[in-house]
């Protein structure tokens, strides 16, 4: 047999499964309430609208939306999309500042690669998504963390990473965040804290990732604008959206906008990843927005998950322990739970298994895995029933490990 | 505005624009009848049955079909291929040995990521498929190319550049080949030859990537072993397929086969990568297999491919002066046209635009660039009679510039 060890790049040695998803297969059994993973509840995709999406565009586009297409995305797709974003968002976009993806991964990937040499400096938010950790990972980055309060990330914080890293005679590469409902905590960043945040990357010629995937499901409360928007088209940021959590995650599709010679690069990387991303499940979530069928789809969703949520706000409050702290998100998907310090979510996960509920263990969403006393609880999947009767559980698993 | 230079990644200096695609953007005037691109012939997508599809699926999965899905790939897609493989290739493999991809491309990108780290050796025939000189040298390779003649790449030269490569104190990473009715020259390697290239390739320790989108579109002759049936299992061989020639390349799927710990290697990269390829696309993919229509939609394909294979040829035979030669392709989409040695078929280029044809320049398909007497034909795409029109309108180009 080939021995494949002096075969393998530094990049497979660097790649590291999934916490979340090896996790998952842990917490499958059928008696398990989970508030891991972070899936869209299926109860509410639109299956029957979906059918008439396909009919439509098979009829109107044959078997054109059978072939290959652009790599910068169908061109239908993108003018829909920069309709929306102004209509919703108040962004004024051109198509040719909009790279379609494979949903938010591929445009975290393709970040990590456009900017990441193996020991550049990046920063993050502490805690944040661990699928970005991973893709950062991978590409070998050297990641910083900031620290983070009720508000997101502290904008003193950020500049004090970035000033070591300047003394340290290296460039930040960029500053990634999460800025709407952040995966893991469900907090958003303020609008005037935005503006810091930017300013703070302007003096240190770094680039903002702005990543922002559940911003359209907000239960209450403005909407603060995105960093995009507050940016004026001066290019500091860059900004992910996908349509995994407001429409169907299956299509895996998503949109990156960012300045021209920005995109430009996306897209050239975009043809040695993969050519395009499948031009009939673009061609379909196109005739969706079109057909006004996204912005009633979204209203249904966030009326759904604010239920969820608040009915886990509500458990939270019944069952937990004194001492046990957790985040009141106004949307999204997630909320993120603090136990008092001596606790360890790692070493309590098996004991709430045994009680038949499943939570992610914080420190995955640590760059450096030193926190070990939070856990995340996605609202979104379980029914209002089952939120109750898992937190329930989770309060009995945490009582049980309480000194 | 934010300078970027500072900011991008060595591997977005190493990304280059894809010459086809560049080029497709210039010949898509409505009346040039263009033989590059390797588009399907769309006339031939089965749209209806793709309707069927996904109605079917939709009723059977419901919201399953449109919800994230497992990173290896959808189990039913992968049940329908490994009995596939066995039925059509005489393959024995399981599902732990396949992961389900974003098409050949997205498989080529992680077969480069997987194994090379910038400036590693890697070997290819030249020429050679230019989406996977593209993939390659996005990661850096150091890329060497074995001589080829009509039975694809030649033994003796392989085993040349696997010598020197050791005696460079180097490890080749891996040897690339599109053994059948390779793109770009439309040749097949005879089995015998294939014993050997395999027996070379473990003397050195390295492993043969089958990259073999074309294999069941053959239109006369008996197919050799696939070199991952002829390695039986040991581990020597990763082979890639796509639906993309034989089904519709809108779906952007593809799979690849290796052994269980290779495989394991690729799903934890594609995790980073795009978590998974969508669900629906598998879904109504599988169908289709288990419904038997592929295996007659491959009989029609066939049926119509060779007839414009044949168009072309006999086109060649009778418009082209003396001196310039081309191969006769047994299957696939492609044939290869060499002009005399002092032709330059991209000087030669805006002379065939002026008359209203178009090619790929051969040059694109060597790794170095360096034999400039070439051009790749498609006629997958046109019709018999456009293929007779263009091939006169070629040889008028050609001999214009014949001295």
């Amino acid at each position: 047999m080939l021995n494949y060890s002096n075969l393998f790049s530094e990049v497979t040695k660097r790649t590291k499964a999934s916490v979340i998803r090896e996790l998952l297969k842990l917490t499958a059994k059928p008696e398990i309430i989970s508030f891991a993973g972070g899936l869209p509840d299926p109860k509410e995709f639109p299956v029957e609208d979906v059918k008439k999406m396909f009919d439509i565009i098979l009829n109107k586009y044959s078997s054109a939306a059978l072939q290959y297409g652009a790599t910068e995305g169908c061109a239908s797709l993108k003018t829909a999309l920069c309709k929306w974003l102004k209509d919703v968002e108040d962004i004024d976009v051109a198509d040719n500042q909009m790279l379609i993806t494979s949903a938010s991964q591929q445009a975290l990937d393709m970040v990590a690669r456009i900017f990441i040499n193996p020991g550049d400096r990046i920063i993050v938010a502490t805690p944040t998504y661990l699928g970005a950790l991973q893709s950062f990972q991978t590409a070998g980055a050297d990641i910083k963390g900031a620290d983070s309060d009720d508000d997101g990330v502290i904008p003193e914080s950020l500049e004090k990473c970035l000033e070591q890293t300047k003394e340290e005679g290296k460039q930040c590469k960029f500053v990634y965040l999460v800025p709407d409902f952040q995966n893991p905590t469900g907090v958003t960043i303020p609008q005037e804290r935005r503006l810091k945040i930017l300013e703070t990357a302007k003096k240190y010629n770094t680039v903002i990732v702005e990543d922002s995937p559940y911003r359209q499901v907000r239960f209450e409360g403005e909407a603060p604008k995105t960093f995009y928007n507050l940016d004026k088209g001066q290019g500091n940021v860059i900004t992910l959206f996908t349509f995994s959590k407001i429409f169907v995650p299956g299509f895996r599709l998503g949109y990156i906008i960012a300045n021209e010679e920005v995109i430009r690069k996306f897209v050239v990387l975009k043809q040695a990843m993969d050519l395009c991303s499948p031009s009939i499940l673009q061609l379909a979530t196109a005739e969706y927005i079109n057909g006004g069928y996204l912005e009633k789809h979204i209203k249904r969703v966030v009326e759904v998950y604010r239920k969820k949520r608040t009915a886990m706000l509500a458990a939270l409050e019944k069952y937990m322990p004194e001492g046990v702290k957790w985040t009141r998100p106004e949307g999204g998907l997630f909320l993120w739970v603090t136990l008092p310090k001596y606790l360890d979510t790692e070493k309590m996960f098996p004991s709430a298994i045994e009680n038949n509920v499943a939570y992610v263990v914080g420190s995955a969403f640590y760059y450096d895995g030193k926190t070990k006393n939070d856990m995340r609880l996605n609202f979104s999947y379980a029914t209002p029933e089952e939120i109750d009767e898992g937190i329930k559980r989770l309060a009995l698993a945490v009582k049980k490990n309480l000194k």
